[in-house]
């Protein structure tokens, strides 16, 4: 789009086309509602971006988000210990827990196996939830990822690397939309496709 | 929406999720694209906020964001100073400019005039303008502002006090959008383009 803006506005309008979802027309109509909001306001989430960068991590178990250095569900007595939920993305976790459909722990992959874009096994967090089965304490897996090429692959290739582990593992029911992702779904569709999901082997 | 996160990233989300036009959703998408983003990238975006809060403003003669006392086009010496283009809003002058129909000067109102939400014609930057008229340099003021009921009534309120001025004053034409069917047109913008039909020949 043309731009008559020059300087800071000009600059933020563009850092603001850089986030994930945010057009030329969105970020033109943020940029002048942070010209005209209170300085305070404006520092808020500026302090809110910045608290985030300096305090949010993941979780050194599953990979989740947290402050500590242990997540809110792993550090949970309340949460069911012989299952295991594996997302590609730690914000795929808010959507299942959404369904309130689970009360297992969760496993974070980091991503999906895109031989596309060069995604391989090895560069996912797979050894780590091996290193959680071993002490027999987990008896299903359930692979909750996305129903796109790459989340077909990367179930393949668990089903396959999991199977000696002599668990039960499992998938999202086809429920979900084809080609759609897990982080889009809505809740309802996406507790059908939890509550009937399919075993791939046991 | 329900929210699993607590602490700096639900800070962040509801910090984002103030701004125009960012639902829950997308205030979770861009904190997780923040999270993932590196260090510099994110005190790039707090930097622009901060650049634009400290140093944009408004010009001193038409509005227009600005920063310096005069904004860019106000200072151009190659636009038409005989006409003004009246806009409710800063961000409207981007949407003319992007024309290239508009050589002349514009005026920002500040809003429009609306009844129900108690802005009047004194809540505007009407003195202003009436200032600007008083050389005889402008010959013709344009009103381009929205075609709602309050649009239409800031029209009829500044024709009225545009009178006396002895000036042209024009609105934007209203009819059907570029590339429409007259059988999709709603019922108002077709009445409009009958009425202010264009002769071919006669």
């Amino acid at each position: 789009m043309l731009s008559i803006y020059d300087g800071a506005l000009e600059e933020l309008i563009y850092q603001l086309g850089r986030l994930p979802g945010i057009g030329p027309k969105s970020a033109q109509r943020i940029a002048f509602h942070i010209l005209g909001s209170s300085a305070e306001d404006t520092e808020e989430l500026v302090q809110a971006l910045r608290q985030v960068k300096e305090h949010v991590h993941f979780c050194e178990v599953c990979g989740n988000v947290t402050e500590n250095e242990r997540c809110a569900i792993c550090t949970d007595e309340r949460r069911v210990k012989n299952t295991i939920c594996v997302v590609a993305h730690a914000k795929d976790i808010q959507a299942i827990e959404a369904t309130r459909e689970f009360r297992g722990l969760y496993h974070v992959l980091g991503g999906l196996i895109d031989h596309v874009g060069g995604v391989e096994e090895k560069d996912l967090r797979v050894r780590e939830l091996l290193e959680r089965l071993y002490d027999g304490t987990v008896e299903e897996v359930i692979l909750a990822l996305d129903t796109s090429v790459n989340g077909h692959a990367t179930m393949l290739s668990l089903s396959r690397i999991l199977a000696p582990a002599g668990i039960t593992v499992s998938r999202l029911a086809v429920g979900m939309q084809a080609g759609s992702e897990v982080d889009f779904a809505d809740e309802i569709s996406l507790g059908f496709a939890l509550e009937g999901r399919t075993v791939i082997s046991e």
